[in-house]
């Protein structure tokens, strides 16, 4: 029996439940969340594909370790030069393999990367001319380098 | 037969192939990574086993589109006056709700905390305002607000 609003595009509570659940598993199957959130497989895998369809949930993913990985993790905060298009930035940087995150923003910085590379300064400083040099219209840069995780929730 | 280097405590190849894999896609199974890594499933929970349990695998998660479920995301890039004792303004920020994220840092900032909201500009300044009181030793303070997420990579 389909419940009311459930083929609705409005997201529900059990949506929210399944999308915490899965932001602190995403590894949780059908069967773990059906019994956490005292319901059936099929609703659950109704919810989720639904979600997937709708583009709520973007990515199932792994958070991993970069230091033991032998990687260093650095965040740029740009500020580009009033007038540039930011679009073109962004559609040359996206094929970037050491530039893993890549977000439009406002406020202090209006474009935020994310770039991983070698445990190797020397290295690490030649990506990110060649990162930068690339993005050219800069107004001003902040480089910081992650040096430990504490907490790291999605949702 | 268990192969020559597999109980070891290097990654192997194997490793990142399979963490490629699970950055992509975290719901694959051990017969799916089996198939795409063409071995057994029993070697490929045995690698999982090992990289959970190292650490090197943090967490499985899901990374949720924000806006569609009503969040804002703010990035707030600190800097805490020179000899803060940033352990201790971690411990208070970290069971705050809102704090999705806390690196520590070295380089422009020295804190990194990612902070999600309703998208309400006074309830959110509220919220941050909360935050960056109880950081209290700021020297200087970056608040930039995520509008577009271009590419999320882990790995």
């Amino acid at each position: 029996m389909v419940e009311v609003g459930e083929m609705a595009d409005k997201i529900t509570g059990i949506d929210i439940r399944i999308l915490k659940l899965l932001a602190k598993n995403a590894r949780l199957t059908y069967k773990d969340l059906a019994e956490l959130l005292d319901t059936t497989r099929q609703r659950v895998s109704r919810r989720m594909d639904r979600l997937e369809r709708n583009g709520i949930i973007k990515k199932y993913t792994v958070i991993p370790d970069y230091d033991s990985l032998g990687y260093m993790y650095a965040l740029l905060g740009i500020t580009l030069k009033p007038g540039t298009d930011i679009d073109s930035v962004i559609e040359v940087l996206k094929e970037n393999e050491n530039v893993k995150v890549i977000q439009k923003a406002i406020g202090s910085h209006n474009l935020i990367l994310h770039v991983a590379g070698p445990k190797d300064m020397k290295e690490m400083d030649r990506i990110l001319s060649e990162i930068t040099k690339k993005v050219h219209a800069i107004d001003r840069l902040d480089i910081t380098f992650v040096t430990d995780t504490i907490k790291f929730e999605t949702l």
